[in-house]
């Protein structure tokens, strides 16, 4: 391990619950990453440089203003893939 | 390719040329690990969702400002850990 961004996989993971009601004209995978990398831009980083530190940083992430706030991210970013996917 | 962020490998690039500069009292991989890790989290994420975007974002990301920045945060955080290592 060198180093990651506990968010990727919070984002991850509420995005694959949401997917269904984000209402997007393409759900593939390439706009599904699409959609994440926006919002990771957009989003704080959590990165953990030891597995030690990792499950208690995470249960952290899970918190309610976190979750709204990746949720809003989502939802901006899945507005914008959708109105301009990156594949024809 | 899930999605990527290309400040990692800018602030990793980085912080292996000026390793010799920053004075650490431990050079071992945990604590170049947490350097990179607090750099990180202080610094702007660049993810990217394609291959087809990365050498163009991240010839973006090696201007004068973002390297300044990167240093910057390089040494502030070699100096955290050098003052209190993760390891004992």
């Amino acid at each position: 391990m060198k180093v990651l961004n506990l968010m990727e996989s919070v984002v991850s993971e509420v995005l694959d619950v949401q997917m269904n009601h984000l209402q997007m004209n393409c759900t593939c995978e390439q706009c599904k990453n699409d959609v994440l990398a926006i919002a990771l831009n957009a989003l704080p980083t959590r990165y953990v440089s030891s597995t030690r530190g990792q499950t208690i940083q995470r249960a952290k992430l899970m918190d309610e203003q976190t979750l709204a706030d990746v949720l809003r991210e989502i939802s901006k970013a899945a507005a914008i893939v959708s109105n301009k996917p990156s594949h024809t």
